[in-house]
C-alpha cells in the first residue's frame, strides 16, 4: 500500500461521513480504494504486423482481451494493425513519442536506428526459444534490455517467439559459399549485414512485394517467417528450395513495447497484471506456431516446397561473420555490447546442458518418427 | 455479465439512497459493482511439494503472489508444502474433497487411483516441453484432461515443466538390458510399470528415504528430477552413474489443480485472471530450471557424477515396453485411451517437423559449444 493510497482512503472517509448511512453499511468504505486501484484506462496499440498474419498479429489481440477480462473491463488495450496509426516499422517509435501507448514489434526493425534494439529480439546464433526464455525472465535479459529502453522513454517485455524460424526461399540450390555470391535474398537488419559478409546483396522489401519480385526474377532469394506464415504468401510456387535452419533467428523475441511515462503512471496492481499478461502471451504465441507449423511445412512439401538444410560450411561461415558483425557493433555500440556478452556465459551452458537428456529424447523420438511408429497407439 | 450481478446492483442502489449524498457524490455508485466483480477470497493451496524444491514448490507461491498482486489482495491463495494439511502424494485428492480449494501436483501421482491421471502430466515418450505446451494449449490438452476431471470434481490447468528429466542415478553401469534384469530402481507410477516390463524391480521411496538406501545399496538406483533438484539431495556421493534421457518425463507437466464447484463460483474476471496466472507460471518455470540446470549438471559433474546415456538398445525396449503398457491401460481405460490417442497425430508431426529448422540450429550450436567458441565474444 503506497502512502497516496492512504491519503486517498482518508480524504474519502471524510466525504463518506456525509452519506451516514451508506458508510455505516460497510460496503462504500472500501469502494473508492478499488476505483482507485483500478482506474478506467483505455490505451492504443500500434502493432508492427498486418491482421493477416494471425499468429504474430493475434498477440496483441490476445494481449488486450487477457487484460480487459482480468479487469472487467477496465484497463483496455485497443489494437491498430500495420499501417493503421503508423507504419508496421515505425510501431516502436510510435510508443517512444506518445503516439500511441504501446507498441507490438521485433526490436531489430529497429536497429537501423541504435543496433541494441536488436539484443532484446534474436541476434543471429544465441538462442532457441527455450533458452531465450530463460535467458529473458531468469537471465536477466528482460532488465538488460530495459536498461539500454530507457533513452528511448520504453519499457518492454517479451510477447511473443515464433521458434528457430526458417531460412527462407530460394529459386536455385545453395550448395556451397559460392552460390551467396551475389545472391539477391529479401532479408532485413542485422541479418542482412551477415549475409552481406558473406557475399549476398541484401534487398529490404515489404511483405506483398516479395512474390511478385521472386517471380520476376528481381530477387533470388527471400526469407520471411517459417511455414504458416510463409505458406500464406506462395512463395514455394516461384522459389521451391526451402532451407533451414534462418540461423539469423533461432529463438526471436517479440516484444511489447510501452512508453515509459505512461507505464509509470500506472498503478502497481496494473504493472502487475500487465507483466503476467505479456508472459502468458508470449508463451502462447509459441505454442500457437508450434501446432501450426508442422502441418503447413506438410502442406508445402505436399505442393512441391524441396526441403534442404544449408550444409556445414554454410553455417560456420555465416558464424563466423556474425562475430565479425558482433565485434564491429560492440566496438561501436556500448549498450550492444553489454547486452551482446551479457547472453554469452549462458548461451554455453545451455548448449552443453542441451546435449544431454533434452537433445538426446529428442533424438531418438525423431528416429521412430523416421520409422513411422509414432502416429500409431502400438509401435 | 451475469444476471445475478445485474440484481446486486440494483439491490445496492436501492440501499444507496438511503445515504443521499454519497450516492449524489457519483463515487459511491460504481464501487458495490466492483467489489461484486472482485470480491475478497481467500483460498488454500496443498502442494505436493517440499519448500527445499524451491523451483517446482515455487510454482505455486509465484501464483498466490502474481494473483495477490493483481487483485490487490483481494484473491488470496496460501500454499502449504507437503505435509502441512496432508501429504504431498494427497494433495489432488484434498482439490477433489474440498479439503483444500486448489493443489500443486503432478498428475501420474494419483495414476494408481486412475492411469488417466497420468495424461495431464507425462507419458513416456510422448513430448517434449515445446511440443507439450502446444498440445496443452493450442492441440486441446487441457480440454481433454478437464473432460476426464470432472469425475472428480477438479479442473486442471498447467503450471510449470521441468524440461526432460534425468534418468536417474546408478550404482553400476547400465550398458544392456540384463544391466536392468533385477535391478532396484526408486521409480514411481507408470513409468515404473514400463520398468518392470524391462525386468527392473520398482520401489516406492519418499525423497528423503532414497540417499540411505541408495548408501546401503538397499537399492541399485533412483529416479529424481533433474540436476538443480538432484543435487541437493547428493545423490552423486552414492551413485555416481547418472544416466538421460528420463524417457518417462520428457516434458512434463506440473498441474494446478482447483476443486469444480469453487471454481464455478467464481465471478468470470477472477477465472480468466487465474488461468493467465497459471500460464505465467507455467512458462517461468521451465526458465528457472532451463537456468538452473546447466550449472548445477556442471557442478555434479566437477563433483565426480559420471554422465551417460542410455544407448539405443535400451530405449528401444523402453519405447517397445510403454507401448504394451499403453495397449494394457488402453484396454481398460477409456479416458486414458481417448487422451493417449489425441497426442498421436500431433506427436509424429511435431517431431517430423523438429528434424528441420530447431534440431539442425541446435546442432550446429552443439556442435560450436564442443569448439569452446560459444562463452567467448569472438568464436
Amino acid at each position: 500500500m503506497t502512502d497516496s493510497k492512504k491519503f486517498d482512503r482518508r480524504s474519502f472517509m471524510a466525504r463518506a461521513t456525509v452519506g451516514g448511512a451508506a458508510a455505516a453499511a460497510g460496503t462504500a468504505l472500501a469502494a473508492p480504494a478499488i476505483a482507485q486501484d483500478m482506474p478506467n484506462i483505455n490505451w492504443r496499440l500500434a502493432s508492427s504486423f498486418p491482421i493477416s498474419l494471425d499468429t504474430i498479429y493475434g498477440g496483441a489481440t490476445e494481449l488486450s482481451q487477457r487484460l480487459q477480462e482480468a479487469t472487467d473491463g477496465r484497463f483496455r488495450i485497443q489494437v491498430f494493425s500495420a499501417g493503421e496509426i503508423v507504419p508496421g516499422l515505425d510501431a516502436i517509435n510510435a510508443a517512444t513519442d506518445g503516439t500511441v501507448e504501446c507498441a507490438h514489434s521485433v526490436g531489430y526493425y529497429n536497429w537501423g536506428k541504435d543496433p541494441a534494439f536488436a539484443c532484446g529480439a534474436d541476434l543471429p546464433f544465441t538462442f532457441s526459444a527455450r533458452s531465450k526464455n530463460a535467458y529473458n525472465y531468469q537471465g536477466g535479459g528482460i532488465e538488460n534490455y530495459n536498461e539500454f529502453l530507457e533513452k528511448y522513454n520504453l519499457i518492454s517485455f517479451p510477447g511473443g517467439n515464433t521458434g528457430t524460424q526458417m531460412g527462407g526461399w530460394y529459386r536455385k540450390e545453395i550448395n556451397s559459399l559460392s552460390d551467396i555470391q551475389g545472391l539477391k535474398i529479401r532479408i532485413a537488419g542485422l541479418a542482412g549485414r551477415v549475409l552481406e559478409k558473406m557475399g549476398a546483396v541484401p534487398q529490404q522489401l515489404a511483405g506483398g512485394d516479395i512474390y511478385p519480385s521472386l517471380e520476376r526474377g528481381t530477387i533470388d532469394a527471400a526469407e520471411w517467417v517459417g511455414p504458416y506464415d510463409d505458406a500464406k504468401l506462395g512463395f514455394h510456387k516461384v522459389a521451391p528450395y526451402y532451407y533451414y535452419p534462418g540461423f539469423w533467428e533461432g529463438g526471436p523475441t517479440v516484444s511489447f513495447f510501452f512508453n515509459k511515462g505512461k507505464w509509470d503512471e500506472l498503478p502497481d496492481v496494473y504493472k502487475s497484471l500487465l507483466k503476467t499478461c505479456c508472459q502468458a502471451v508470449d508463451s502462447n504465441m509459441l505454442a500457437k506456431y508450434d501446432m501450426k507449423n508442422p502441418t503447413a511445412l506438410k502442406e508445402l512439401v505436399g505442393e512441391g516446397a524441396q526441403l534442404r538444410s544449408f550444409n556445414e560450411e554454410i553455417l560456420t561461415a555465416a558464424y563466423q561473420a556474425s562475430n565479425e558483425v558482433y565485434a564491429e557493433l560492440s566496438a561501436q555500440n556500448e549498450s550492444f555490447k553489454t547486452q551482446y556478452e551479457a547472453m554469452l556465459a549462458f548461451r554455453d551452458d545451455w548448449y552443453l546442458y542441451q546435449q544431454t537428456a533434452e537433445y538426446t529424447f529428442d533424438t531418438f523420438m525423431m528416429i521412430q518418427q523416421r520409422n513411422g511408429v509414432l502416429a500409431q497407439s502400438e509401435g
